[in-house]
C-alpha cells in the first residue's frame, strides 16, 4: 500500500490549487515536501486553462469570495471533463450560508473524488446543518474510541451519499469509501494553522499519482500527515512552539519515506 | 492585570480576522499561539455572518481593496451591533487617500474599541494627515523619551477623539485611554515583516476574553508581543536572521506566561 | 561591483510589490533582510499612489486576477511616468493565455527595467509560445554547460527585443542586457516555494538601490540568490527540509555582506 507514497515522487504530479490567502505557503511548501508540484490560480479567465495542466486539483474554501468561487466551479468542471481526481476541502462549512452552499455546488458538478474535512463540516454537507464554529469542528461531533463504529457507518454513508471518498480529519482520522474505512490513530495536532489544508494537499497529491487505487492513496497521505505530526514533534525543542512546530511538519514529510510510513502508520479497517 | 494574558487560554475567543494577506499566516498562528482561534472571512457576502459567530473582530486594512472594504465595513456594523470587541489595525493610513478614509469609515462606524497603529498611522487619523511613508512610520513622529510627555497627551487626546483605545506600537509603545497611557518599553523589533499585524492580533484576542477590561487587555497584550520580541532574540543563533526571528516570536507567545508576563513587562502608567 | 549589495542597505529602498499571495511573506521578509522596505498595494484605486511613494516597482503575476492586472498596469505607468525602476516576474509566462498577455501588456507599458523569469518564461515572451508546464521551467528549455553560448546569445537577443535587463534563472543563471551577459553558477535551488519570486525582489530591491548601474545590480542580486541557496544550506541538519530552508535562505540574506559575496559569487561575463 505505501508504494502509493513512492508513486508521488515517481510520477511528481503537478497539483492546481484553488486555496485560501491563510495556508497558501504552507499548502506549496507541502506539496512540493512530498514530491508534487503546487501551481496556485484562482481567476475564473485561466483557472480551467491551469487545470488542464496539471493532474489534479484540489479546492479549499477557506477564504473563498465571489471571485474564486466562479473559478473553482470552471476548474471542478474542466477535470470532470478530463477525468483528473478533485480533492475537496469544505473549509467552515456550517459555518455561513456560503460555505456550504459553495461546498454543495461543488460537489453537485460531480467532479470530486475526495471530500477532506473535520466531522462538523462533513456533517454539514450530509445533514445540511452543522455545528461548525469558525473553522474548527465542534466538540460535540468529535469522533472517539466511544463512537468509532457508529462514526465508521456515518464515513460510509457519507461517502455513499456524496459519491465521494470521504477523508474526515480529527483526533482519530476516518478515511472510507462506501465498503472501507480506514481508522487512522495519531498524537492530536491542534493548534497549527493549516494542518487540515496541508492534509488536503497531501490527499490531492497522493490521489493525483496513484489515480486507480485513490482509496488507499487518500488514506496514506492522512497517515503521513498524522505521522509526521509525531515525528516533528519529537524535534521540537521546548521553547519551540506552534510556528516552528509547522515548519517541522513541512520539513518531516520532506524526508518521509514509504519505510517509515510503513513502521510508523497505525491504521485499522473497518 | 497579567490575569487578561490567562483569559485568554481560559476563554478561547474565537476572532474574527479581515486582514492582509502578507501577514496573515502569521496573524493566523499568534493568534493561536495566544490561546484563541482564528477565522478568516473576508467577502461581505458572509462576513457579518462569521462575526456573529465570533467573540472578536480585527480589521487590518494593510492589503484593502475593493471587495474587502465592504466586508470591513459590515463585520464592523455587525460586532457594533452585537456589542463584540473591534480592534482597528489602520496600516499605511496617511500613505494613500482610500487607507486614510477607509479608516475613517471603520471608525466611523463606531464599533471600535481600540485602534492598534503606528504613530504616523495615529496622527493621520487625528490630524487628517501623516508622515506614513509606506507601512512605516516616519522618524520625525517617532515617540521619544525626549517627547515622552507630550506623546503621552497626543496618545490620550487620541483616545479622546477616537472614542477607542489608543495603542501606538514603536520603540517605545503607548496604550492610552482619555484618562491613563501605559508607556511599554522593550527593544527595538525593526525589520520583521508583520509584528504591527501580529500584535493587533494578541490586543484582539485579549480584549475579546477580558471584554470589561479593555484598557488592561491592550496594554497586556503590546507588553507580551514586546517581551516576546526580547525573548527570542535571544534564542537566534549568529546565523539566524528575520524570518527564523518571526517564528521563535511566535513559538515564545505560544509559551509565554502570565507570571514572565508579570516579571518582563517593563511598563508605567501616566 | 559589490557595493551595489552594500548600497541596498545604504540607501533602503521602499519597493512596491504587487505580487501572488503564495510567497507574499517570504517576499516581504527577503526585501526586509536585504535591506529595502517592502509596501504591499494591489488595488487599482491605491496604486498608482503607493509606487509614488516607493523607490522602485516589482510587478509579479504568480496569482494575477481581474482585480490586480489594472493596479499592476496602472503602477506600472505611473513609474514610468517617475523613471524609477520595475522589475517584472512574469510567473507563468506560457502556462494561460492570460498570463502570456498580461506580461506582454506590462512590457508594452515600456516601464519596464529588468524581467526575472525561468527560461521557459523568457522564451514565451519572444516566441509567443513556450513550454512553461505551471510555475515550472520545462527541462527540454534548460539552460546547460552544453547550451551556454547560445543561451548566452539568446539572452542579449531577449534583452534587445524586450529593451530591459533579462535574468533568467535556473541551474545556471544568466542575467544579461543587449551587450553583455552574466554567467552565474551555484548549486540547485529546487523544491522550495518561491525561490523565483524571491530572487525577483532582491533584484527590485538591488537595481532601486543601484539607479545608475541596473545590470550590475541585477546581476548581483542574482549572486546573492544563489550564494544565500549554498551558504542556507549547509546550516541545514538531516531532518530539516524544504520549510527550514526557506526561512534559512532569508536569514542568510540578513547577513550576507559585500565581502562574502566578493568571494563566494561564481560567476563570469561573455
Amino acid at each position: 500500500m505505501f508504494n502509493t507514497w513512492e508513486n508521488i515522487r515517481k510520477n511528481a504530479p503537478l497539483i492546481h490549487h484553488i486555496t485560501n490567502y491563510v495556508t497558501v505557503n504552507d499548502v506549496a511548501n507541502i506539496t512540493l515536501a512530498c514530491g508534487a508540484s503546487p501551481v496556485m490560480a484562482d481567476d475564473a479567465a485561466e483557472a480551467a486553462e491551469i487545470t488542464k495542466l496539471a493532474t489534479g486539483l484540489c479546492l479549499n474554501i477557506g477564504t473563498l469570495n465571489g471571485r474564486t468561487i466562479p473559478a473553482m466551479l470552471s476548474a471542478a468542471r474542466q477535470a470532470k471533463e478530463l477525468n483528473h481526481p478533485v480533492v475537496l476541502d469544505p473549509v467552515g462549512a456550517g459555518a455561513t450560508k456560503l460555505r456550504t452552499q459553495t461546498a454543495l455546488d461543488i460537489l453537485q458538478t460531480g467532479s470530486v473524488t475526495c471530500v477532506r474535512g473535520n466531522i462538523s463540516e462533513i456533517k454539514t454537507l450530509i445533514h445540511g446543518t452543522g455545528n461548525t464554529k469558525g473553522v474548527d469542528a465542534a466538540a460535540v461531533d468529535s469522533v472517539t474510541e466511544e463512537n468509532l463504529a457508529s462514526s465508521c457507518a456515518f464515513a460510509k454513508q457519507a461517502a455513499q451519499q456524496l459519491n465521494t471518498i470521504v477523508a474526515i480529519t480529527g483526533a482519530i482520522d476516518l478515511v472510507a469509501d462506501t465498503k472501507n474505512c480506514y481508522i487512522i490513530r495519531h498524537p492530536e495536532m491542534s493548534r497549527i494553522t493549516g494542518t487540515g489544508c496541508q492534509c488536503s494537499a497531501l490527499v490531492a497529491s497522493c490521489i493525483a499519482a496513484n489515480a486507480t487505487k485513490p482509496l488507499e492513496a487518500a488514506a496514506v497521505a492522512v497517515m503521513a500527515m498524522g505521522l509526521a505530526g509525531e515525528i516533528a514533534h519529537k524535534h521540537l525543542l521546548p521553547h519551540e512552539g506552534n510556528a516552528t512546530y509547522r515548519n517541522r511538519i513541512i520539513d518531516t514529510i520532506c524526508h518521509l519515506t514509504a519505510e517509515e510510513l510503513n513502521k510508523g502508520a497505525k491504521y485499522e479497517i473497518c
